[in-house]
């Protein structure tokens, strides 16, 4: 099956801007053994529009075309494909009446323009947005397909997966793609490569292949595991083995073994020891605090946290000695460990985590300078507190280094929680 | 002149990559006043690459090709643009002689398989890569131009540059291309074009046209403005213009007219009015002070913040009278105005920001529902403080719920700190 995919949108083509949508369509068709032969990014313009299609359409056998769904002029994709396919749009009174419900739940009125998302080229099949106004559209066409879905990755996720499991998936054949997201921090990306050299070539030659993407990412290194194979028990039992063999070279600098994020490892971590966790954050400025709520149920487990970006609030929040930053600065492992061992004792939490740094771009000095950081873990132990403390120094702007700090804070936190796991 | 580029590799084609050196490519070209009309990526397939080259030769004027110039098998561009246009490979020795020499400096022998990077078709001008052994190709053919460059950013974007400056320049004439980036919170997006489409229709029959393109996403609506003129001057009068005629049809619900965030612009107004920040969340676990604290620069004003997750740490950090949480519930504008008071008066911060809501997926009630927040703003005035408060009702997953949350509090603090300008 030869699958494109176009993305719609005028703003796909200036230069701040990337189609992202066509990676998850990939990654999903990937999972049913479908690879894209070529995509495509058009602007706003019909007659653009209308080549783009055109030419795709005679390539391909499923054509997958992504936003200007919306009820705006410049919203063209509807009308175009109708044109393209020759069929007519019809009017469908239930869409709008699903819009005008949409609207009233927010106490408003549905604006006259959005009749335009009721129009559905004759014979399409209509697709339920739960997310937004636009429904989908799906139309058989000279033995082929193609599918029309809204620009919002919110919308069109959900749609996508149900659309796959309805239509696609009996059409695609026996051997799928299996894929595993592996994780890994506190390592290079070349120190990561070199470990696994060996795993690769023994892969190779496994019944069952398996290929491997590594890939540099802020404070963590994925690996992305692939095998094809008949049957899910065959692909899943292949990438099992992996990971052990993974595991066996990274030992405990690989975190996640089925794509989870390190807040959500930590979450996993707190619940299953029925541990509540507390952060006091200087240079992340809630960015642990946010990672860690992210995750849907954390309440169960995070108690609180205090941003104390100045030194006042050091003093007032968490009672530190003004004499220890006198002495030390407010960026050194004294702060440091002072800040988790107080946010320990005035929340009652289990563990801690405490971060002050230079984030940059100011602010730095020959003795500390712009990405040094210092990041202490505390445990409550018997009525009392352990603290571990350790010095960063991160490359990279200020962003890169707020999202490091907390990426090691959790990791140290999470290395001290398991290290007495075999 | 109609532009299209054409990114070429297989990688290119899968979940995990995007073609970048097209952003570069659309930024160089609309300096020059040249817009991308489509882009594409193909596969390293002859067919596919013969029919994606073809059709969009066929569309437009300018044609740059990225990629498959490498001296594998798999590098089919040369081969397949050659075919398209109907011009023969010829071999060109001085090609293979300067990659023999590139070699020998690292003491090496140039591998036989480099011979094909010096086949040329028939009348192409050879465009000198400093970076790498692919040269680049220039191709005059029918009226249009197609560009062939090396995939690796490092050898094509020097190759580009001094493309334009020899060969592109002139011929797209004097005009240039200048954007504006503006954005609206707090209305949907159908209220903003409806706002807005009076103004479209004035901009088309202006002497600089202005093109927009509007933009949904997450707590803000995006409008992108485009100007074409002949100097950086008339540009940026026609978009300073359009920009007042924006803020004439959208009041104060446009809150950024040069792409700044909404942290940047509570930045800019706590600063110039010295004023101190801090903020008390719950639901959004640190969001708003993690943004907060993104900008460079920001502990000038940034005070401190509190995440109080549990019921308990309210009580203790902000002393929030626990009967007021029995009575009302934490999810209250009654606890919610509480919390925005105590953060003031703990902190001794000038302004103030509170949120307590339902993220989801899970602790909603049919009282209080997924998605309803209580946000509060504070002010200090005159040795005491006053509060605004109001419960919102938002759509979507837990992401999408503490996102426009915080978009929320900091534009109620952004309103109330703007309504007396004028």
């Amino acid at each position: 099956m030869k699958a494109e995919v176009i993305a719609v949108g005028s703003e796909l083509l200036t230069p701040s801007h990337v189609d992202t949508n066509s990676l998850f369509i990939t990654e999903r068709l990937n999972e049913l053994g479908i690879e894209l032969q070529a995509k495509a990014v058009a602007g706003d313009d019909r007659a653009t529009l209308h080549a783009v299609v055109t030419d795709a359409l005679r390539r391909s056998d499923l054509l997958v075309l992504t936003g200007g769904l919306g009820p705006t002029d410049d919203d063209l994709t509807r009308d175009v494909v109708s044109e393209v396919v020759g069929r007519e749009l019809e009017y469908h009174g239930e869409i709008f009446e699903a819009i005008e419900k949409r609207f009233a739940a927010r106490g408003l009125k549905a604006p006259e323009i959005n009749r335009r998302q009721a129009m559905v080229p004759r014979g399409a099949t209509i697709l339920k947005n739960v997310n937004g106004t636009a429904p989908g559209l799906w139309i058989d066409h000279d033995g082929k397909s193609i599918v029309l879905l809204p620009g919002p990755p919110r919308e069109l996720k959900p749609m996508f997966i149900a659309l796959l499991e309805e239509r696609v998936a009996h059409a695609a054949g026996a051997r799928r793609l299996f894929r595993r997201l592996l994780r890994v921090t506190g390592q290079s990306e070349s120190y990561v490569e070199e470990r696994m050299q060996p795993l690769y070539a023994r892969w190779l030659r496994a019944p069952v292949k398996i290929a491997t993407t590594i890939l540099a990412s802020l404070g963590q290194i994925e690996l992305h595991l692939t095998a094809v194979a008949t049957s899910p028990d065959e692909g899943q039992r292949a990438l099992d083995q992996a990971v052990d063999q993974v595991r066996g070279a990274l030992g405990r600098d690989l975190f996640s073994v089925n794509g989870e994020t390190m807040q959500e490892v930590i979450g996993v971590l707190c619940r299953s020891r029925s541990l509540r966790i507390c952060a006091a954050e200087s240079c992340t400025g809630g960015l642990v605090m946010s990672r860690l709520t992210e995750v849907p149920g954390s309440s169960d487990y995070v108690d609180r946290g205090v941003v104390v970006y100045s030194n006042q609030s050091k003093i007032d929040l968490l009672g530190i000695d003004p004499h220890l930053i006198e002495t030390h600065g407010s960026v050194s492992n004294e702060v440091a460990e002072a800040m988790a061992a107080a946010v320990l004792r005035i929340s009652g939490a289990d563990v801690s985590v405490a971060i002050t740094g230079v984030a940059g771009p100011g602010g730095g000095t020959p003795e500390k300078p712009v990405g040094m950081v210092c990041i202490a873990a505390g445990r409550r132990e018997s009525g009392t507190w352990r603290t571990r403390v350790r010095t960063f120094n991160f490359i990279g702007g200020r962003e890169m280094v707020r999202f490091q700090a907390s990426q090691a804070a959790l990791d140290m936190l999470r290395r001290w929680l398991t290290e007495d796991d075999t």
